[in-house]
């Protein structure tokens, strides 16, 4: 039994997340309930931001919390706290890092169809860079800076034409996408020199995503070098000195034993090295880098708990296990069979034995959290335990079947807070007239 | 251009739904909005319940509205006013319905996997008939009734073995699902028979669900058929006279042109017949029939209504359309890749020339709507709509991204009305701490 994550042991049978008992855990707060362990974050912000300390320099980058994998007023305080900086995707991201108290200069602002409310928000808020996707929220930007006598730091997506290997619905980077500006037909190139006369946006870098859930370094370091040519060329035709480059995110993390992350400063170090080669053969200055984990930041860090409740056991055909949750607090399984690690929680010095399905509560046959499950022979009651679900599973829960979201429970130093709290049914009802 | 329902028609070049004008609900509420068409799901009942009355008999049968593809007060108010009965899946659900006043002897509670609060407050609460679906269940609830000095009308979800053509993900029906009680291994009959000793329990009928979005009679007529052979065997066998039928829902709607569905009343018309000439043959009384239509209920009532923003013409590649929604209001392209039929609402008289691919605004590549549209050449503030999209989108919904949800507004007789009003940014943090 591999529990992937060094912050999950075992005490008397139990699982434990940073040392606290995940049995006790479900019975102090209910459950469905997903755990993040703050400690685990931390521990991975560091790393990132030492490795980039060390392999590029103090001072010369730094590391974005990506709010899309995780957002709530607690996870912004974290990323305050822990000197990160913030990305964010809309007008309600932006509201609850605002909300925290986050410094509105250390905020990128992302997303392909950025409303005018949204725009200006974040014209208003001062938020630290705009990153542009087309040239219809270019224009509105200036016009909206201009109105208001602002000047706005942008940066340009762009697609590097790289194509990390991943699933189908995660891919970017290639020119197929919903995202950014082509190198290959010129689109960046003419988006870069359209700045040239605009006075509301102060074009300071450029940004890529390549893609998610990615176990390779070669795309990141590959990515890094077109960017670079991409600032070189645009210095020498078009005389626009850009210092800053945004690499994105994308690391891929351990859902399950199969999956083999590089170690979280590699991907930095690797890309840090390539980055100073290209700059000293292009000739141009190092430029200051932005790196954004979002998966690999909060991903390992969370857990969810259910309980056990009806168990069917078809012979010949499946074992069916249900919990008190499912696609509703989780749906990366219903949407791209995602692949998950579960353990049962609360018999875990009893061996694996039995292989089950494990369904949630809703009414719909593909509400299922995981097939081909092994555990031990399972009693309704009993606490089951799914790893690595700090990113993506909050943040696209929903309310199917009216289904209150649990809350979000943190652990840190062996001590508990709620982070988010359980839904009601009156919250529920709550916009209904 | 075909606009799938009659209540959908044309004016001044704009798309109107019941008779408003879909670009002035789309300035008067914001996109994006979900409009439902309350009269035409007037119309769909009354449909069905004179169906069910001439082909069955008057009083003989019961229609009940399937929550689970739309459930908010007024929902529950539309319900009530128009003499359904009333689906529920989960506490949040009946919660819904019991603020609405919905009387609760005419509420069927469902589900695979209900938690004791749940069951519990299915009792407090007088539900009319609880569909157990395993053993685990009926134990617990026969305990809670007793302790309450209450007996609960019960029936048993059975899998008739009926496995309708659909999309893997909403097929039910057959033996490997982790719904009901199979019949051929004898699950069905032995949790029958456990009734007998349980006084907390009135088991009054059998209830099955075959599948979803099926254009097909024959399944329904064969699944009727099944059941009913298992109502005598268990009456021949066991002694137990059920007096009622619940033959679940499913049929399917128009999303596209393509999509043939049979009129609504055909399915019920049929199915009387069958269930007529098989009690005959069996010897036993006609049962009280329930129908559960859900998404033909609501589904083709209601569309929802963007703006849309950037355009992207990628040469030789795509053309992407932005809009100011996407999977966080409508997850079905990006769970089961669902076909809809996707309209410029405000320019209908304007020739479809260009194809498109509409992409939502979240922060994702698998966010789209729809891919292969052919619309007329679009501009950036034009209003487009997705039709048929009244069952399965709001209830999905969710704030990934932290979008808020929209808003629905419901149409009737020419005047507009909010069900449901539209989410702030502080209803995103209300719950974090």
């Amino acid at each position: 039994m591999e529990l992937l994550t060094e912050n999950l042991n075992i005490e008397n049978g139990h699982l434990t997340v940073g040392g606290v008992d995940t049995v006790e855990l479900a019975r102090e707060y209910g459950t469905p309930l997903y755990v993040m362990d703050r400690d685990l974050m931390a521990k991975t912000a560091r790393e990132y931001k030492s490795a980039i300390e060390r392999a590029y320099g103090k001072g010369n980058g730094r590391i974005l919390y990506a709010s899309k994998a995780f957002c709530c007023l607690e996870s912004c305080r974290f990323a305050a706290a822990e000197g990160l900086g913030l990305d964010v995707v809309s007008g309600g991201e932006l509201y609850t890092a605002l909300k925290a108290g986050f410094p509105a200069e250390l905020i990128c602002f992302h997303g392909n169809n950025k409303t005018d409310a949204e725009l200006k928000m974040a014209i208003l808020n001062g938020v630290g860079h705009v990153i542009v996707d087309n040239l219809f929220e270019l224009e509105r930007l200036n016009a909206f800076a201009l109105e208001e006598g602002k000047r706005v730091r942008i940066m340009f997506r762009i697609k590097p034409g790289i194509d990390a290997h991943t699933h189908d619905y995660v891919r970017t980077g290639s020119i197929d996408s919903k995202f950014g500006f082509a190198l290959e037909n010129g689109e960046a190139y003419e988006i870069a020199k359209a700045t040239l006369s605009m006075k509301g946006v102060e074009f300071t870098g450029i940004h890529c995503h390549i893609g998610s859930q990615i176990f390779d370094i070669e795309p990141f370091e590959d990515a890094a070098e077109v960017m670079l040519n991409f600032m070189a060329k645009i210095k020498n035709e078009l005389g626009i000195t850009l210092t800053e480059l945004n690499l994105g995110g994308g690391y891929g993390i351990k859902y399950t034993a199969e999956n083999d992350p590089v170690p979280y400063g590699a991907y930095i170090e690797k890309i840090s090295v390539r980055v100073k080669e290209v700059c000293k053969r292009l000739g141009i200055s190092l430029p200051f880098i932005f790196m954004e984990p979002g998966r690999s930041l909060v991903g390992p860090a969370g857990i969810t708990l259910y309980t056990v409740g009806s168990i069917k056991e078809i012979k010949g055909i499946k074992n069916y296990l249900a919990v008190d949750g499912g696609m509703a607090d989780n749906p990366r399984y219903a949407l791209y069979k995602s692949e998950y690690t579960v353990v049962a929680a609360s018999r875990m010095n009893d061996a694996p034995e039995k292989e089950y399905t494990v369904a949630g509560k809703c009414c719909e046959s593909g509400d299922l959290i995981q097939e081909r499950v092994t555990l031990p022979e399972m009693k309704s009651g009993d606490i089951l335990a799914v790893l690595a679900t700090g990113a993506y599973n909050y943040s696209m829960s929903m309310n199917y079947n009216r289904i209150p979201r649990p809350p979000v429970v943190a652990v840190s130093g062996g001590s508990k807070s709620v982070w988010i709290k359980r839904e009601s049914y009156d919250d529920i009802i709550k916009n209904d007239i």
